[in-house]
C-alpha cells in the first residue's frame, strides 16, 4: 500500500503541514522511523524522537507544537494513535484484498503445506499444522497438535512441545525450547477509544521474533508487535504462564519466572533476574542486570545495572524491606 | 427432573416448611428466582433476596430465622451450599443417564458432526472438532485444532484461532475474536466441603455468553456458571492469560489487562478500565466507569461510577499514593 | 547409566574424597539419598541432610567444610548445583542414544500406539495421541486434541477436557479431572548460571504424580520435578492458570485458587486453603491447614497448623489487618 501525506490527511480528516506528495508505504515506530514510512507521535514520552526521526510521515495531534525544527511531513488529525490505528485497519484490509478468503485459509491448513520447507532429519508429529512458505531448520522436533502459521521461520535443533501456537510471520532461532501450549504471535491488546465508549481494535501487522537458546515455559504468551517486532534475546529463559506484550524487548541472557507480566513496548536489558508474579508496566527502560524481587509492580524506568528493587510501586529493595518492617511493627502494637 | 419440595427434604435429610408438593424442574440464582425453580440461600449478603425471590423452594441453612415474610416454601438442611452442591449432582447424574455413553461422547467428536449447521463461506480449519447440534454464523473462520462443544453457537465474522475450547452450550456473539488456547464454559471452581476435610466438587449445569465485537487474548480462560450465565458483555476487550470466574458479568466496553482475575459471582459494570494483574473477590459489584490500578486487590464493592482504586485491599487512588509515599520515606531513614 | 565416583569427579573436573570406586545408577535428592544414588548438596538449608544422607556419592562445593561426620563418598567441584545440572545432562543424552530418532518420536505419535493398553469402556475422541507403553483405567474419558506421553499412566473415572497435555512417564490417579489446556509435566524452570552471563539448561528426568479425586482448572501446569517427582495429594483442588513447580508436594485435600504459584521444592500441608494470585517462594514448608490470604507473597516457612498469613511478604492476618489500616490512614491524612 502506498500513500501520500494528502491521501493519509484526508482518509483520517486531518491537515498537512509540509509536502502533500511525499510517498510512504511503510509502518515504522517514531525512534525507528525511515524514508518511504509513516510514523506517529502521541506519547509525550517520545517527543525528542519528532525532531530526529528520520520518518517521511508524522501523524501527530493537532493541538501539537513543535519546540524544535521538524524533517518529517507533518500530518495533523484530532488523535494521533486513533489515526495511526485507522491506518493499521486500512492495510490490514488491502492485505486482505489480495488473498481469496479461500487462500488466507492457506496459512493453518492442510496437514503440511506444500510450500513448506523442512531441513534434514526434522522430526513432525501427528496432527502438526505447518503453513505456506514456513520454513524448518534441521533436527527440530515439532510434536503432535502444534500449529505453524504462514511464512513462520524456526531454527535448527528447536523443540516445539504439543500444542504449541506460532502465528504467521514469526521467527524462532535455533536451539530454543517451546513448551506446550505456548502462544507465540497473538495480537497484541491494543484499542483506541472512539469517544462513544467503545473501542476500535489496533490492528497487529509486525511479527514476534525469538533467538538463539531460548526456553519458554508451558501456556506462555509473546504477543506480536503493532508495527516491526516483538523481540526475544539470545539465551532467554521464561517460566510458564508469562505474559510478554506487543513491542517488548527482552535482553540477552534474562531470567523470568512464571507468572510475569511485561506490558508493552517495554525494553528489558540483559541479564536481569525477575521473579514470579512480576508486573512491568509498559514504554519503561530497565538496565542490564536488573534484580526484581516477586511480585513487584515496576512503574518507573530503571537507568543503573544492577539495581535491585521491590514492592509496588517498586523501590530500592533495601528501603523496601525497611519500610515494611516499620510497618509490621505498627500492626503488631495493639 | 421435576421434584417436589418434599422429595428435595427427603433427598437432603431436610424439612420442609410450606406446602411439601410444590414442583420445581430448573434451578435459579436467589436474585433471579422464579417459579418452578429451587433456589439456595447461603451467603448473608443475598438476604434481601429471601424475601423477594419468586423461587418455588428456597433451599436455606436449618438455622436460619428470616426476620420477614418468605413467599417460596422453604427447605431447610444443615448445609444449604451443601444441598444446591448435591442437587446439581443428582441433575447431572440425571443428564448423563439419558445419554448412552457413546452419546455423550458426540460432544466432541467426529471432526464436524453431521447435525452441526454452519452458515455460509464459513471457513474450518484442519483437526477442527464441532459437536451435534452446534451452530456457527456466516463468515466465521474456525483455525486448526479449536474444539467446539456440543450446542454451542457461535455468531457471525468470528475468529478462533488455533487451539480454542468452547465447551457445550456456550454462547458466542458476533465479531469475536478468541485467540490461541482460550477456554470458554469450564467448570467453575465451586467445592463444598464434607466436614471430613474432603471436599464435593459442585457440578456447573450453566454456561457462558459471550456479546458482539469481544477480543479475548490467548490462554484466557472464562467459567461457566452453576446455574445460568457467566457474562461477557459487548464491546469488552479481554488481554492474555486472564481468569473470569462462574457467574461473573462484565459490563459493555470494559477493558482488562493482561492476567486479571475475576473471582465468582462479582458484577463489573460497564466501560471500566482495569490494568495489569488486579484480583478482584467475588460476590461484589463494580459501577460502571471504575478504574482500577494494576496490580490492586479490590475487597469491597464500588458504589460510585469513575471511582480510581489502587491497593490491596484497594483504596482510594489518591490515598493510596500517599499512604505509599509515606511508607517509602519511613524506609528511607535508616 | 552407572558411574564411579571417580568417573563422576574426572567427567565433572573436581576430587574424590572417599573411595573412588564406589558405583551410582541413579539420581535421589539429598534428603531421600539412597544406597547406589548420587545426591548433591548446595543450598545451606539442607546441610543436615548431608549427615544424614544414605545416598552413595554426594556432589558438594569445593569450599565445603563438613560439621560433622558424613558416611557418603564426596565429589568436590567447582559448583554442585552446575555439577548435577552436567550429570543430569549426561544421563539424558545416555538415554537418547539408545534411541534412534525415530523411536523417540513414538513418544507421541501414530494416534494410539498399539503399545498403549486402554481399560474397559474408556472413550477416546478425535486426534488424541496416546504413547507408547501408556496405560488407561476403565470408564476414563479422554477429549479432542489431548496428548498422553510415552509411558504416562492414567487412573479409572477420569476426564481429561480437549488440549490437555501429559508429558511422558507422568501418573494420574483415580477420578481425576484435568480442564482443557492443563499441562502436566512440563520441565521445571532450572538454570545453573556459566559465568559469562548465560545459562545451562537443568534436564528435568523426574516426573508428575497426581493423587486420587483431583481436579485441576484449565490452562494451569504442573512441572516435572528434576529427579524424583512433583506430587498433588488426594482430593487436592487446584483453580485456573495456577502454576506449579517442579517438586512441590501438596497435601492432600488443599484447595488452591486461580492464578496461584508455587515455586520449586516448596511443601505444602493437608487442608490448606490459598486464596487466588498468592506466591509462594521455593524451599519453604507450610504446615497443614494454613490459610492464606488473596495475593499473598509468602517468604517463610509456616510451622504451627491452622495459621492465617496475609501480605507480601506475609505476615499474621491480625497483624497485616492492623498495618494496613494504620497505612491508610496516614494517606487520609493530607
Amino acid at each position: 500500500m502506498e500513500l501520500t501525506a494528502g491521501q493519509i490527511a484526508k482518509a483520517l480528516g486531518g491537515t498537512v503541514e509540509g509536502n502533500p506528495d511525499v510517498k510512504v508505504s511503510s509502518f515504522a515506530r517514531i525512534e525507528h522511523g525511515r524514508p518511504g514510512a509513516v510514523s506517529f507521535y502521541a506519547n509525550p514520552k517520545y517527543e525528542h524522537y519528532v525532531y530526529t526521526s528520520k520518518a517521511s510521515v508524522l501523524l501527530v495531534n493537532s493541538d501539537f507544537v513543535p519546540k524544535e525544527k521538524v524533517d518529517a511531513v507533518l500530518v495533523r488529525v484530532d488523535d494521533a494513535y486513533a489515526g495511526v490505528a485507522a491506518l493499521l485497519k486500512m492495510a490490514a484490509d488491502e492485505k486482505k484484498k489480495y488473498r481469496s478468503h479461500r487462500a488466507f485459509s492457506t496459512a493453518w491448513t492442510c496437514g503440511i503445506s506444500l510450500c513448506a520447507r523442512l531441513g534434514r532429519k526434522v522430526w513432525v508429529g501427528d496432527y502438526v499444522k505447518i503453513g505456506r512458505k514456513a520454513r524448518i531448520g534441521d533436527c527440530s522436533i515439532i510434536h503432535s497438535h502444534v500449529t505453524i502459521g504462514e511464512g513462520v521461520k524456526i531454527g535448527h535443533h528447536c523443540i516445539l512441545y504439543p500444542g504449541v501456537v506460532v502465528y504467521p510471520g514469526c521467527v524462532i532461532g535455533n536451539n530454543v525450547i517451546l513448551h506446550a501450549g505456548v502462544v507465540i504471535g497473538s495480537d497484541g491488546f491494543g484499542n483506541a477509544p472512539l469517544g462513544d465508549g467503545t473501542w476500535q481494535k489496533i490492528e497487529h501487522l509486525g511479527n514476534v521474533v525469538v533467538g538463539n537458546d531460548v526456553e519458554i515455559g508451558s501456556n506462555s504468551t509473546v504477543d506480536r508487535a503493532e508495527m516491526e517486532s516483538t523481540v526475544i534475546g539470545n539465551g532467554v529463559r521464561i517460566d510458564n504462564l508469562c505474559q510478554i506484550a506487543h513491542n517488548v524487548q527482552i535482553g540477552d541472557n534474562t531470567v523470568i519466572a512464571a507468572q510475569c507480566g511485561i506490558a508493552g513496548s517495554t525494553v528489558i536489558g540483559k541479564n536481569c533476574i525477575i521473579a514470579g508474579q512480576v508486573g512491568i508496566v509498559g514504554h519503561l527502560k530497565i538496565a542490564d542486570g536488573t534484580v526484581i524481587a516477586a511480585q513487584s509492580g515496576v512503574t518507573r524506568s530503571i537507568r543503573k545495572e544492577g539495581t535491585r528493587i521491590m514492592g509496588a510501586p517498586a523501590m530500592d529493595h533495601d528501603v523496601y524491606l525497611r519500610s515494611y518492617a516499620k510497618f509490621k511493627m505498627a500492626g503488631e502494637e495493639k
